[in-house]
């Protein structure tokens, strides 16, 4: 039975913060639960074109974002300050997202560091800051973070960086459920109205 | 009282055509109007550097957007067929639409065109197609369309342009509230929640 929706997001990403901190919650709702991916937007929009956000290269585009992003955020009663640099370098919290896949502490972790950068205005490109989303959450954060620049690691990034690319994803966060894609923060419920619909069908089968 | 949402469209654009035929029944069921606003998405795109629509010069982007659009369209029961021609110039029909801004058959207008274009694949730069539109609407197709090519509705046509662009639009839909802009078909619902608080603090003052 399909009852996982898999959230591609990436640190830097603005709609993934609203994504990533609710998603969890209106999921479990209707019985399913979100697998975090991690990737980095910057090679897939090197690809496009872009040697920055689009957010930056087109400040029309970006002006509307911030007002968008904290109308969201009101809603969803989430803090919000705007990041005094955009976008952060996310990589060294994305490989240490990419450590253990599966593991328990990954969803809290993911959610300290969207804080962290567009709630605090902390720069999670320094280790010290992705030590601080770590603590209490593994045994060892400095053994964690070891662990998240071996060649493996880096490898199972760049390899997750691959897989979004090839699977049609250009932007974050996106909700993906077998080769459906659902592209934005304001669409996960209608990826989870898709994966209702699949669950049935796979039910009558 | 602000009940007025103005919805600024232009032809060829893709989610505008939900928006155009969704948004009154939506709006109207708040006790909300819409305006309808044409403009060019053309000269709007050239300022970012585009000179083509962001979904052919950006292929994964497009490929997404009419899989998206096609979801879209089936939760509305709106037909689809994608244009054959994408985008089609929509200048001859929002010229049209520019004739007599607040007639009461302009939204009828506005849908079949999208209609034309979207769900059967007809050419809507051809004056004969935007003459199929108005027929039965107004008194004389022929005298409307004629009527379009008067330097004062060519010039009205252009000034909406110049005043969406200077509002800060960039795409289409936009629905617009005072100085606030919710962009694409997925925010008309954000526009009315914006619209009703607003009515409610005119209403207290």
């Amino acid at each position: 039975m399909t009852r996982t929706i898999d959230l591609w997001f990436e640190f830097a990403s603005t709609y993934s913060y609203p994504a990533a901190l609710r998603a969890e919650a209106v999921a479990e709702a209707q019985g399913f639960r979100i697998r975090f991916q991690p990737f980095l937007l910057g090679p897939v929009f090197r690809e496009l074109g872009w040697n920055d956000s689009p957010f930056n290269l087109y400040p029309v585009k970006g002006r509307y974002m911030w007002r968008d992003l904290a109308r969201i955020c009101a809603d969803e009663g989430l803090a919000l300050r705007q990041p005094s640099q955009f976008p952060r370098n996310g990589l060294v919290a994305a490989r240490v997202a990419c450590v253990e896949p599966e593991a328990d502490w990954l969803p809290d972790f993911v959610k300290r560091v969207y804080r962290a950068n567009f709630a605090e205005d902390r720069d999670i490109a320094d280790p010290k800051v992705v030590w601080d989303c770590l603590e209490g959450l593994v045994e060892n954060p400095d053994a964690t973070i070891a662990a998240s620049q071996t060649p493996e690691v880096k490898a199972r990034l760049r390899t997750n960086t691959e897989r979004a690319a090839q699977m049609g994803i250009f932007g974050a966060p996106t909700f993906v459920i077998g080769e459906e894609l659902f592209w934005g923060n304001d669409r996960l419920e209608n990826a989870l109205r898709f994966a209702r619909a699949l669950a049935r069908v796979e039910r009558a089968e």
